[in-house]
């Protein structure tokens, strides 16, 4: 297909592509999108996940690594990648029961190696900056389909932290015309996306996108911990069900400066990781608390610090009848009845309820991207990202 | 301009950028371009050269080595080698008297830090591969104009080397109804484009493109050790047109078996370098040659291992009336002279002679291959690379 002739049609089958930086592995959606932008209308056609093998998984370890990483493995890697995404995007496109002369167009985030944040300011080369890969051209050739991807660099480009980009697949597959609506993501961090009822793209200003603080990091840390590194997480809660959630100590996790910070705001391991668990084991050691209130404890931290969030910093600002939990956490049945205790006025669903599982909502997110770059509209979203404007995020590599 | 615009656009000024892997800075030229691939005909409107500042070339030096490099460096040199690439539009677009918005298009080579021209069989994650950095997207937004480039991963996609991609440009340049043409570059290594008169688009299969050998690196080797250091080339060839070119010397350097190898073919450092200049220069010695004799008879290695690979590879294929020599060679007026007697038969000039420095000449070429990525016209010759097929190389980004 002629690139003309994309740039007309109003109906696309896109295969969107995500590669996380947990290095697991590929996720692809194939959908059909109508339209494009706030109007594009989505159905979930096929979706496929895809781990990487231990030896992948390995040099692609040794890449995002200061000292292990040099130029001519991510002059290799970035080939050996696409390569990996052509496979992966044959499979679906198989598994799915179509041909790739199906698939109108690939969009794909790319594997994240390197992400800079904010500019070292004792090194000019070291600027605000970030670095995916998995190369555009090769996928394109090897699928014989135009390829979208490669689309952070355009919103730190023009100031924006070239992340999250997930508000805006929120945004389009989740918003509503009358209710306001939650999407919560709970993976080891918890981040949400508040969509006031009815917005518009005039004023997509008005989203809220931040990070509520730990999502299961802290609760696998320590379910690790006290199992003696026989479970890496609580299975359906069932643990943190059978205990009693220590008030005094709660309220002593909720005091944590992270909570006070405004959004947008964004953390991770460097606040709630390993040490950080690790401080508070010996907190609720010297408390004498038998396991599972300890891990009821810190499920109720999880669900407290999020719902917290949106007390402080989401209802002031726009009513919300509806969370929708994705990520890891929705599994979490106790997380889920503490959250929905936390907030009786709203409704709490998962957003596999809405037909799509989290893995599969990032995958579409980067079809969405890719959709709008064919039909040049701005797709980044300043006010989860920062970025000084709306602008098109992304790069057209051509069969 | 709406990408939709730009495809309906049979004439686009476009400022093609060059950046070498000799490290030395950025050349932008500003050409008009009236049609596309074989019938694209065009007009040089400005040209403008930046050099590197030296923290600059010690930062890409260190990130074109193996030990040196790191994922971070790459990252953040891959945003700030942009922002160059955008300083040096502006600048020339000025010097050109032009408003940004004049120009229709930027397209560039970017920086090669990193080329694996055939596949390591012992470690799967280093394929034939290529890496160029200077982001697309952040000189897109820093400009406001769409940019195509990275061209060469498309061509080794489809199994070429990526390069040359020079006898592209030499053939939309140069090519004539009537008069077979070769195109001579001398620069530290030579390489010659031979164009057969009336060549098409249909044949252009016929091409001829490979490296002759030596070109300034031996002579300015032979000059560096023999002046103490103190000059790093022959100025003019005055030097080598003092001395006797000694026979005996000449036709055991010929005997090198490079010049035996059927072409394509490539070389450089590792044949023609400074141990094969310390070898022959032992030798030199051994015979007694003062220094005037030694350069000359360097200066007609080069003059001779160029026509001969002529005699042998290209005119049993395809008349040729024209020589055209670019690069710094077409300055060393006794390289010139031996040129012009040992090939009597044709006319020999310079590519300034056709108005064309170059410099120049490379930064038209990454002009002519963005114009057809926007035309849809495969910009690779696989004659030249050796690719399996004709394929569109590039990627687009746009403002």
């Amino acid at each position: 297909m002629m690139l003309r002739e994309l740039l007309e049609r109003q109906s696309l089958i896109v295969a969107g592509l995500m590669s996380g930086t947990s290095l697991d592995g590929i996720d692809v959606a194939i959908v059909r999108i109508d339209g494009c932008g706030f109007e594009a209308s989505v159905k979930l056609l096929h979706f496929e996940s895809f781990g990487y093998d231990a030896q992948l998984r390995e040099r692609l370890k040794q890449l995002c690594s200061l000292d292990q990483s040099n130029v001519a493995l991510l002059c290799g890697m970035n080939f050996a990648i696409a390569e990996r995404f052509a496979d992966a995007v044959f499979k679906t496109v198989a598994a799915a029961g179509m041909n790739m002369e199906d698939v109108d167009l690939i969009s794909t985030h790319g594997q994240t190696v390197w992400h800079i944040p904010v500019a070292d300011e004792a090194d000019a080369f070291l600027p605000k900056s970030t670095l995916q890969i998995g190369d555009l051209s090769v996928l394109a050739k090897r699928t014989g389909r135009p390829v979208v991807g490669d689309f952070r660099t355009a919103d730190m480009a023009v100031g924006g932290q070239g992340a999250p980009l997930a508000p805006y697949g929120d945004l389009i597959l989740f918003r509503d015309a009358v209710k306001g609506r939650i999407l919560q993501n709970i993976g080891g961090i918890g981040n949400c996306t508040a969509i006031p009822g009815g917005l518009s793209a005039a004023d997509a200003g008005r989203l809220i996108a931040f990070d509520t603080g730990p999502g299961n990091m802290v609760i696998d840390q320590v379910v690790y911990e006290l199992s003696g590194g026989k479970l890496t997480y609580d299975a359906n809660g069932a643990w943190a069900a059978t205990g009693q959630v220590h008030e005094e100590l709660l309220r002593a996790m909720l005091a944590h400066p992270y909570f006070e910070q405004l959004p947008p705001k964004t953390t991770g391991r460097e606040l709630f990781g390993k040490a950080y668990a690790a401080a508070w084991l010996a907190e609720a050691a010297r408390h004498g608390l038998p396991p599972e209130d300890i891990v009821a404890t810190a499920t109720a931290f999880t669900a407290h610090s999020i719902a917290g969030s949106y007390r402080h910093y989401v209802f002031p600002h726009c009513g919300i009848a509806e969370v929708i939990v994705s990520g890891g956490g929705a599994h979490n049945q106790e997380l889920m009845r503490m959250l929905r205790e936390l907030l009786p006025e709203q409704t709490v669903s998962t957003s596999d309820d809405f037909g799509f599982s989290s893995d599969a909502k990032e995958a579409i997110l980067f079809a969405l991207l890719g959709n709008d770059w064919i039909h040049g509209v701005p797709n980044n979203l300043p006010s989860a990202t920062g970025a000084e404007r709306p602008t098109l995020m992304g790069k057209l590599a051509m069969p």
